[in-house]
């Protein structure tokens, strides 16, 4: 009798609440700030943005928050997903290490967005908005909203870091045939983009920017929402379906895992696998590990400093308690564009401080490395951000073969890497390089940063 | 209680052999010719370009062939594949249709291509071959077998047809990631090549040019062996595994199918998903249409005749008795580029002749709107080759329309269409066409050809 080696967990068996980790934060969370008036941000305030359903569960203490029949009845396109146990790779690795990933890239768009995604565009919708505005770095988080849009019969603007747009064609395509309009950002459609090209008519483009342009947008118009597709509580609160499953299949696995990785971007992906095992530690008194793997080009958790900072470059969203490089931060070019964030989401960033949540940042030469030998041991390719995670994994199982002790590991595969293989191609040419701040660098666009108290 | 969208079989239900057809043919196959002799080809003819296990299953009768465990092993790491209900699609298509979908794209390469890649790499290497050589054309095939080389630590060298190379750069460095090289053909590496340069330096390839370099590549080597994605009695089989789990599947729907439809290029694709259901029709006596969809710009169920010809374009592999379009015949550029071979399998071409299988030829046009319909509604990327049964399926709602009935639709969503989406753009912008033959166009080459007779 051959192994298994896929754990899956039936249709049925879809879990049917979300789980929020607000209820069973030690250190409750710190209030969103007004960026003009410097107050804590009230439900009305994020009502031009957002529907009220989803600024309620960004405030919500509920353990448990019911997922809409409608937005189940759309995961079940893909959802329960996958969890394997990586056999080849084990053996590759020659070490004492059980390893298991939970595989989110059989998903429309191909990764752990379209978990967000759905229910914002369904929230959305049931309001009675015809439109949305969003940004997106890679292209995952603009995809998966472009089909969850598409479904829901709604508009949607996609403004698109420019350098992704130009390097990445295919993203932009998928987008248009979800019928998205996608719009290289900065641009000319908004005063923050405007602002923006006046100073660097070449400019790149950043994250940041991209969040400022799709904001304004959804502002100036009564019809047109914003959506976000990772950092605010109710996205990390979306994403722990992933956790959910996961947990009840290492349970039909018979095992539960010693360490827990994903990548870290904004902090959804990491929230989604983590923080349900984070409720079995916290409630079942389980003993678990959890890993954030961030670039180190972008090193927010083990760099940045824990204050109120912006959402985007500009200044227009709430500040909000997070660790951070500082709004202005200019990540360089790098391949995993998803993870070229300033900041961590509020939820990570207090959990880190409580020493529930640990982050290690890892070189970009590491990461492709480790993404080639998982690619050729376990067959798939995994997307330039999944491949920190697969680096972390490395890093324990060699940790575990200098204990001489068995170390069950399980990380989040959060997407495959098929838009991505240009950055593959560059690995294997020798164009890429890892990349080392100096401090100045680092921590000058926090210097720059207003100083708003935060209590100790 | 809402709906289940998937039917999922669960890994230990994987089936655990083959079906073969030739034991069921009411019509026996006629044999394979030399090239040179013109007499029938003996398994020892085969010998300089396979291994003896994989030219046993060629010419074998036994209904049920074993699957090795170490293949199985491997099958599992993405078998079996998930059907789908497809709800959202009929609801667009408000028509009185039960469809459901086979999904191959979920494998390592995202096709059905390494349900043969991997048992042909694996009896390559327990005969002691060190190196495999084959053609691909969209690049699905090369993928394919480039894991499987990887897995089983074959070399592989992968001679990919020149527009394809040039259109579809990630194709070539996801072949290049599991270790294969891949070689822009025709290439300055075979008499072939050169020959076929020699006339026209600028030649774009074809599928039957790359067979005849990688054919060439491996008769001339001692440890080399040539490796065939489609076409073939034995590839054919390792495929049925596609049709052997929908079969059970559709009875874990409790429903059957009235036509089961595939997009057919060298025949496996359709082969894998028909021939398990042509069993039941043979043996069990169910009733079921058997639908090959063919692009209308290479023709060869609808239009080509059935008789003797080459597999590749100069003439070095066996004579087979199949519908072809001539070996010369050369199809207008067109995206979906594993559908571009001048022939269909032997096996298929008999059961046309026998009335057993229909075909329908479908231009472009109405692929890509078949396919954006359905990215829309299911929120999956078809491949261009999946979406000529796509578009077949939409013509069969039609008739079920018109005709009052219900039909129950299934068919083969044989991948999904990642590497693929410049086509999807060519179409939007309107630089896609039909494409219309006239007679002399269509069947130039098949004057050529020298007259073997066939018996009647």
């Amino acid at each position: 009798m051959s192994k298994l080696r896929k754990i899956i967990l039936p249709e049925s068996e879809i879990p049917r609440q979300w789980y929020n980790i607000q209820a069973d934060m030690p250190t409750p969370l710190l209030p969103p700030l007004h960026p003009a008036t410097k107050q804590p941000v009230g439900p009305a305030d994020l009502a031009p943005l957002f529907p009220m359903d989803l600024i309620m569960q960004e405030v919500s203490k509920e353990r448990w928050v019911d997922i809409p029949e409608e937005v189940l009845d759309i995961y079940k396109k893909w959802r329960p997903t996958p969890m394997f146990r990586a056999y080849d790779f084990e053996k590759m690795l020659d070490a004492p290490v059980k390893i298991y990933y939970k595989y989110e890239g059989t998903s429309p768009s191909g990764s752990h967005k379209p978990n967000t995604a759905v229910p914002q565009a369904y929230y959305n919708k049931k309001a009675g908005i015809k439109r949305l505005t969003t940004e997106t770095g890679a292209g995952q988080w603009g995809s998966a909203l472009s089909y969850a849009c598409q479904h829901f019969g709604l508009e949607l603007e996609v403004y698109m870091v420019k350098i992704s747009y130009l390097q990445k064609p295919y993203r932009k395509i998928m987008m248009n045939t979800w019928g998205a309009e996608v719009i290289a950002s900065p641009s000319d459609r908004t005063e923050a983009g405007r602002k923006i090209l006046a100073a660097d008519p070449n400019s790149n483009g950043s994250l940041g920017i991209a969040i400022s342009e799709a904001v304004e947008r959804a502002v100036m118009r009564e019809d047109t929402n914003y959506s976000l597709g990772s950092v605010l509580n109710h996205v990390l609160m979306h994403q722990t379906i992933v956790g959910l499953e996961a947990v009840k299949q290492m349970e039909m696995a018979g095992d539960f895992p010693d360490v827990v990785i994903a990548p870290f971007g904004g902090g959804s992906n990491f929230a989604g696998l983590a923080l349900p095992f984070l409720h079995q530690k916290l409630v079942n008194g389980k003993k678990v590990k959890l890993l954030a793997s961030e670039p180190a080009s972008c090193p927010k958790l083990t760099k940045g400093e824990f204050r109120y900072d912006f959402g985007d470059t500009v200044g227009m969203t709430p500040l909000m308690p997070m660790f951070t490089l500082g709004h202005n931060f200019m990540p360089p070019a790098l391949h995993a564009g998803g993870l070229r964030y300033h900041g961590g989401s509020p939820i990570i960033s207090q959990l880190m401080r409580d020493d529930l949540v640990h982050a290690e940042a890892i070189q970009q030469l590491e990461c492709f490395k480790a993404g080639v030998m998982f690619a050729k041991a376990e067959a798939i390719l995994p997307a330039p951000e999944a491949t920190h995670a697969i680096a972390s994994v490395i890093r324990q199982a060699e940790e575990a073969k200098q204990e001489g002790k068995e170390r069950v590991i399980l990380f989040n595969l959060c997407g495959h890497g098929h838009f991505d293989l240009q950055a593959y191609e560059d690995y294997f040419a020798g164009k890429l390089q890892d990349h080392y701040f100096t401090d100045e660098q680092l921590y000058a666009n926090l210097k720059e940063l207003e100083d708003i108290a935060i209590p100790a």
